[in-house]
């Protein structure tokens, strides 16, 4: 079956059915394109696990805050269908924003999907206010276009994870979700569509979150536990063109922060390059 | 085939699963049980369109405000299974709080459907804090968990039934909303499962609630289109011992207030007879 491409809601609802009806499994991954490596490892387990793979392309507006960079957000259809088809997915919904949110004259006229304000006052959520509702949102509504039997999410993006995982739990949606690594460049940077942002200078500058990142992990290995430790090596090996907005420890299970490492640790960070806001994050595991 | 009562999530969906593999049709009523006179019109109504009935009958804590009535709340299961039962139900769902919230701890810690403010910041929203977000989360769930083709909601409830319809279209929740008609006693009362709080003379207070609608209409039927004039009329035919919380003017498309009547108004009051509130509602339809 080769690649098609959806821009109606209507349109995939009925194709959707007609899969439904045959008993077949749908996977779903739901990206804003500019699709990179890390997402197709993404598409290639949903692909593994299910008999039709989905993958959204869509911008969403009502996940950037004021400020953010929606606008000059890169868009690549073209070039985003070659990777999709290549990692085995048999459907981009790509709708317009009018087709997600007809008329829409203002984002507070929506029904929002909202997280716990304690596991969003933490990390991402703090800076990006606002941001995770916006997400929570729009997957809800593509979870209910696609009816998904699995989506897939990637672990780079922990917070939304974790806060995707709570909402399906919270609300009984019947999909399972699907944890899928972080994908890094051999020199250590996590693959990101903003990553396109970077001159070569600022790459250099941003390879210094993941060094730091692994120094953290290294000096864990060796006995330093105490989080507040964690955090100076991690500001020794920061570059000192790179703004720390977050370095956070928090626990895997229940997203509160953690002061010594324990059981499953996650050490999470956002940096800002230049212009270009980053994120990354690694576990400790005992 | 005889009603079944059944507790557990994933017992429910099992039946469900069953049953849409076999190509039928499944209608919700949810219900916070006491079942009454108005429920059984919706039951009836579900039972008439769909294959396989469901009603659920859950007493749901986040959607009361502190000091509200949940504890002392109705919940009479063994007389509503009868009224089911009459109304042709095929399934109750009566879960319990921990089944349907498990371990909680508190409300906050839930990922909760926030419908817009400006919807909520008017009439029973306005008074009852959160009120809605419980509500719609709640009827999520149930969503999420019976997957019904259809759901009926009465329209004595009509700022709820507002911003369920609102939700499924925000949030494209694949179900089609049925609007039923309130009932009413034949003194002209609503239907309540709160009217059984009432006594024998708060009957007779209550009674000029729905009088005051009904002298509404008639004003308006003689020409007096002013939403201030027809306040005064509500006033003159309400009984001292009514204390009104609002008589609100509201356009049926948008739930915006209006100051004269237009196409299609809606005249809701909400009133405290004693410890007992209750609302009800009219359609100024020209």
């Amino acid at each position: 079956m080769s690649l098609v491409v959806i821009n109606k809601i209507d349109e995939i609802r009925e194709i959707i059915k007609e899969y439904k009806k045959q008993g077949k499994s749908i996977a779903l991954v739901p990206t804003m394109g500019c699709l990179h490596e890390g997402h197709k490892s993404l598409m290639e387990k949903a692909h593994s696990i299910a008999d039709i793979t989905v993958i959204s392309v869509f911008v969403n507006p009502i996940q950037f805050c004021p400020g953010e960079d929606y606008d000059r957000y890169p868009r690549t259809l073209e070039q985003d269908k070659i990777v999709a088809e290549s990692a085995g997915v048999d459907i981009i919904f790509a709708p317009s924003v009018n087709e997600m949110y007809p008329n829409l004259q203002k984002f507070s006229d929506l029904t929002m999907v909202v997280p716990p304000y304690e596991l969003t006052d933490i990390m991402c959520g703090k800076s990006r206010v606002g941001h995770f509702d916006g997400v929570e949102t729009v997957v809800t509504k593509l979870f209910n276009i696609v009816q998904p039997d699995f989506a897939c999410f990637g672990m780079k993006d922990i917070q939304q994870l974790f806060l995707i995982k709570k909402m399906v739990k919270d609300l009984n949606i019947p999909v399972e979700i699907i944890d899928c690594p972080l994908v890094r460049e051999e020199s250590g940077l996590a693959l990101s569509s903003r990553n396109k942002y970077l001159s070569e200078t600022e790459k250099t500058d941003a390879l210094t979150i993941s060094k730091s990142l692994f120094a953290i992990k290294e000096s864990f290995k060796i006995g330093i536990k105490y989080t507040k430790k964690l955090f100076d090596v991690c500001l020794t090996n920061l570059s000192k063109n790179v703004e720390l907005e977050y370095l956070e420890f928090v626990d895997a299970d229940t997203f509160k922060h953690t002061d010594t490492i324990n059981s499953k640790t996650i050490c999470a960070i956002a940096a800002r390059v230049g212009n270009v806001r980053l994120i990354d994050n690694i576990i400790l595991e005992v």
